[in-house]
């Protein structure tokens, strides 16, 4: 009876509203899943007179939002950039995330996110997330003060600063340290405000469908038993990606199962995306995601030069971290050495075995085992032309360029194999920019609404991905599902 | 009514078998495309009993496989193996064909397809294919003499040739030149023997469903008349790819997209995928490919040296001309210089423009525009090493390192906007060994066969693709898909 907890890969299947001879309360609109996805849509249904129950499995709401450090990626002019000189604008931004979203990204949603950025900063000024209008200037992965804007992604790195002027958009609310936890507190209160009924502890895994095939609520767990709930005007789920889920990650994206740090809460199982599966949704983008391994901060890291198993340089290293990841994972098999000199050398987040410590060059490329004269040219090229301050090779930004002159000289094993890769995947239901679940058809499913890392949204590869998208992205876009299934036809109730 | 001959990415939908009021013919088994694929199911369809038609919407059959060289992968010690003084084995084609389907390949298939290597190879011979007990020892991409025995792929480069014991497998019939032509001609003889109906100028883009959801049965269009066919026993899609679909090829591809020339047939369309789609079926694997361009033969083009725009190798260049391709498109990011010498440069099949030719490698990188010292290091640490016998760095055959010291020096340019790109998909409908198209939930779509590349099949991925693969596991799991729709359970008629 129970869909069961064993991690699979296959789709769930609903059960026929028919066949509920129950329903234990009735909605117009559940949301499955309080994160921030979640929330921002279950404010918006709220807002526009919905009577809006959200159902979570864990004792609070929270999600990976809540897990993460809360950086929203917002642009097109906002307060924080003003104040902090940035003059940024829609076309500017939009020309950057047409890039950042990846080439199979949805080019309507590239577009609303851009166009609807303002608005969606005041969103979250509305719900009581406040933001500084403060910059922090350094490279980080987030600021650990209570700033604000810092660039996110890969603005700054060519060749995107040559196609869009460099702005940071990365926002990070009024909080020292992690915001994730914050936004979802101030989410959590605005919704109960709102009256929107949020039940904690509850398990989703089977959709109700009626013989018509629209979805119209949904089986609940509620301590070992199962109540059928209904959902008059729609059911938007909001679970997650499927990071935690071994089988899927497996069966739809082998890069990402080589990684061995998963980036996610508990709920990251896939659920929704299998539950959508199962009622005709297509589930796209399945093999994308998110690789990184943090070797900045500390930002001396990114003077460091990056180089594969035959020695050399394959990207520069001054991109956003997933970016660099990427590439080692693409262009360099997955295995990759970060050379730093004495002044450069620091510790990272991430601890990194050291496959070499030498008082030259040339011991180091000896002692790691690279092909000899490759590393020695690759330093000496890099030196002579940092000493001018330019990369004409791989266009490493002027202020990241210093050259390796101070022993003794470093390698940190940056390799999937050899350290901590962190990952989350960017597949999952295909949705209109509305949140309506698409078929393969590209029909929608009737009553079925999906946001956040449960459909395949903004951003679709980790190459181009920037800090905030996924926040931003879910948020949004949860906002759009919860508003139009708020107005949505109501389902008429079989007598 | 038709289903449009606009290309379209999306899923033809069915008929309903009950609101067909004439049914023209009944077979047992409706094969639909004629190239190698189709040939086999039907061939194996026929001699197991069934009444058996082919429909194929050229004027004669042949498909992509017509096309080609007519290379068919077999291994594990055959008669030409043998006669050429080859020890081939089960475990060791095993070994490298596991690594040649790609990480996301169905081991059952890859398992099968090996163990049954010598059988396959008899069946070829038993339906009038020749091969030739000979080797032929240039690296080409096919013999254009009527030898048999090549080097079809990866097996002797790096770290393929560190993996299994290097073999070659690439068995082309005996026919001077291109034989894929000729294998059709046999299979055409071969199931016109057996009583395999064939019938000619038929396109088929809708298939017929009962109400128990069981495929029964195909709409043909016969001179602009719509007829339908029904087929008890099960219906067979051998249609091809969807290399000529552009729309399904930019929403599904976007590497492929980049590409300037699609190899396959007029057919290769993606109707029976889409068709496959409409009826549950799941369509898997849709973003891989093989794209190649043609730098050798000459041979003498191995010896060169492939650089990216940093002036850097990052391939063996005597590795299979699809995987140069794809480190090209993946680790060059699309861009890359072939640099040879007076001695070594000749004409390539594809005509390179020349980025330069000059009488020093500093020159050549200047005229280029390759960034200062890169191309002089790359050169003169490959040459160093090649006067020794060796590349530590990248590791090509002894056999293919020679210094480049014969002025002038030419860089030509290999890149996917500047020159001539081959490419056809490798993704289609999800099968089981058998050719049973599975929908997305594992379930089995009753009545419904697919194979060759309307299927996503033994190879998963150009980065490890051999030549001879593709008429290899099109033509094996054709034939076992023509094994199981004849010995399946005929559908029951509704009276």
């Amino acid at each position: 009876m129970s869909q069961a907890s064993a991690p699979s890969f296959l789709p769930s299947r609903p059960r026929r509203a028919a066949a509920i001879s129950t329903w234990s309360d009735t909605f117009d609109v559940i949301v499955v899943g309080f994160g921030v996805a979640g929330g921002a849509a279950a404010i918006e249904a709220a807002r526009a007179g919905a009577r809006t129950l959200i159902l979570e499995r864990q004792t609070r709401g929270g999600g990976a939002t809540a897990l993460s450090e809360g950086t929203i990626y917002f642009g097109g002019g906002t307060r924080a950039q003003k104040a902090s000189g940035f003059d940024d604008s829609f076309e500017n931004m939009l020309a950057h995330v047409r890039a950042a979203a990846g080439p199979t990204a949805d080019p309507e949603k590239v577009r609303l996110y851009c166009e609807n950025s303002l608005d969606h900063f005041a969103f979250f000024e509305s719900i009581g997330v406040e933001f500084k209008d403060t910059f922090f200037a350094e490279k980080v992965i987030f600021p650990p003060t209570d700033d604000c804007l810092i660039f996110s992604g890969n603005e700054e790195a060519w060749p995107f600063s040559a196609e869009a002027k460099p702005m940071p958009r990365g926002h990070k609310p009024k909080k020292t340290g992690s915001a994730g936890a914050y936004i979802i507190e101030q989410m959590i209160d605005a919704a109960t405000k709102l009256g929107v009924e949020i039940q904690n502890e509850v398990r989703v895994e089977t959709l109700i469908r009626d013989d018509e095939g629209r979805v119209v609520g949904v089986v609940a767990k509620i301590e070992g038993q199962e109540v059928a709930i209904r959902a008059n005007r729609g059911v938007i789920l909001t679970t997650g990606g499927f990071i935690m889920n071994r089988a899927m990650v497996e069966h739809y994206a082998p890069d990402l199962a080589k990684c061995r740090y998963p980036i996610g809460s508990e709920g990251c199982d896939g659920s929704g995306i299998r539950m959508g599966m199962g009622v005709g949704g297509a589930a796209v983008n399945m093999h994308e995601g998110l690789m990184t391994t943090a070797f900045f901060p500390p930002t001396s890291h990114i003077k460091g030069v990056l180089v594969s198993a035959q020695g050399q340089r394959f990207i520069n290293e001054d991109c956003y971290h997933g970016r660099v990841t990427d590439a080692i994972m693409q262009k360099a098999d997955g295995r990759a050495y970060l050379i730093v000199d004495d002044t450069l050398y620091g510790q990272a987040i991430v601890r990194y075995e050291l496959a070499g410590v030498e008082e030259t060059i040339e011991e180091l490329e000896k002692t790691v085992g690279l092909p000899e004269g490759q590393l020695v040219h690759t330093i000496a090229s890099y030196n002579k032309y940092a000493e001018q301050g330019e990369d004409p090779v791989f266009h490493k930004a002027k202020k990241y360029l210093t050259p390796l002159v101070h022993p003794p000289f470093a390698a940190l094993d940056l390799s999937v194999d050899k350290s901590i890769w962190a990952t989350f995947t960017l597949g999952g239901l295909d949705t209109k920019a509305t949140g309506e679940v698409l078929t393969v058809d590209g029909q929608v499913v009737p009553g079925l609404y999906a946001a956040g890392r449960a459909s395949a949204g903004l951003t679709r590869s980790g190459r181009y991905y920037a800090s905030g998208m996924s926040i931003g992205g879910g948020s949004y876009f949860g906002r759009l599902a919860g508003k139009t299934a708020a107005k949505a036809e109501p389902a008429v109730e079989a007598a």
